[in-house]
């Protein structure tokens, strides 16, 4: 068994057939660290799965990256938005180190959703796990300061903590560089006290 | 037929015995203006669509009622994280006028999944949409100006820039009701010259 089969297994079952499927319709790509698995103005036509590594997507803001999501390791990676609407996409994915990823063209996923049976149902779970990542994410944008929004990052990431430049980890929680060195001065002299 | 079943027809196909299944299933509420359909700490264990009138979800943060979205006519409404997790709501969903909804509880959504040919792929499609209104409500909160963002709240919900009180309005957008008039004051006077 492969690992997508895997992975959707921990949603949907799966008989022996639709595991061969299954692993027959995705595709494992190397990703090269720095790499765009998605950029600006392509239509998204892929859902993907990470085996190995992590990677960010980010949208453009005058000349700065805005970095608002990451996936790693088992978790799903496409620009929803622009699979969904097959519009232009208006993020980029990028890799953060060298990955391995499971690709699954537009129209095998639609035959996932056909052939599988219980590929409706992988469809709607699968979404509605990053529907609340989401929602729990334009809570925290709303919601919390800075030092909350690292805090929150180190909770819900903390095998990228070590992985990931600070410059990154900064644009994501919505600081300066600089700011987020303080935030993290702040609570290492706070546990240390 | 009754209005569920015919917001449903427009994701999904049903055969008659399903049109009276899911019109027996959704419970019509009258919900008065200023009544909370879902209040803090409650669990939500409903999918509601909305025929008549306007609901808003909000959340606090210090003593203010931040408005992040809004639910009106054809327009499902739940909070579907405390749905899907069934946790506590931190978010407050508000009638802002009198409104009729057809209330789904979540055992019987559970059944529609089950039970109706395409339930699963209804619930899939349902909560994609879902998903794409809150990537763009991301979006914009991470790179729109305030009046960029009353523009796209004007484009997203022409319908309901009569019917909502002003301070409302400036709370989704983010900016203090003053804002809100020198924002409006402005647009005008460009349009005007």
């Amino acid at each position: 068994m492969a690992y997508p089969s895997n992975i959707i297994r921990q949603i949907i079952t799966l008989n022996r057939d639709e595991v061969q499927l299954v692993d027959a319709y995705f595709k494992p790509q190397l990703i090269t660290k720095g790499e765009r698995l998605l950029d600006y103005g392509q239509v998204c036509r892929f859902v993907g799965l990470v085996e190995t590594g992590c990677c960010r997507y980010y949208m453009l803001q005058d000349d700065a990256e805005l970095t608002y999501a990451f996936s790693n390791e088992g978790d799903f990676v496409s620009n929803y938005e622009s699979v969904l609407t097959q519009s232009p996409s208006t993020k980029v994915i990028e890799a953060l180190e060298d990955c391995k990823i499971w690709l699954l063209p537009l129209e095998r996923l639609q035959k996932i959703y056909l052939e599988i049976r219980q590929g409706e149902r992988f469809g709607r779970i699968a979404i509605e796990q990053q529907f609340v990542k989401l929602l729990e994410q334009i809570t925290s944008l709303y919601t919390e300061s800075p030092t909350q929004r690292y805090l929150t990052f180190l909770n819900n990431y903390p095998e990228l903590i070590q992985r990931i430049p600070q410059y990154i980890i900064a644009s994501f929680v919505g600081v300066q560089p600089q700011s987020l060195s303080r935030i993290r001065k702040k609570l290492a002299d706070r546990d240390r006290s």
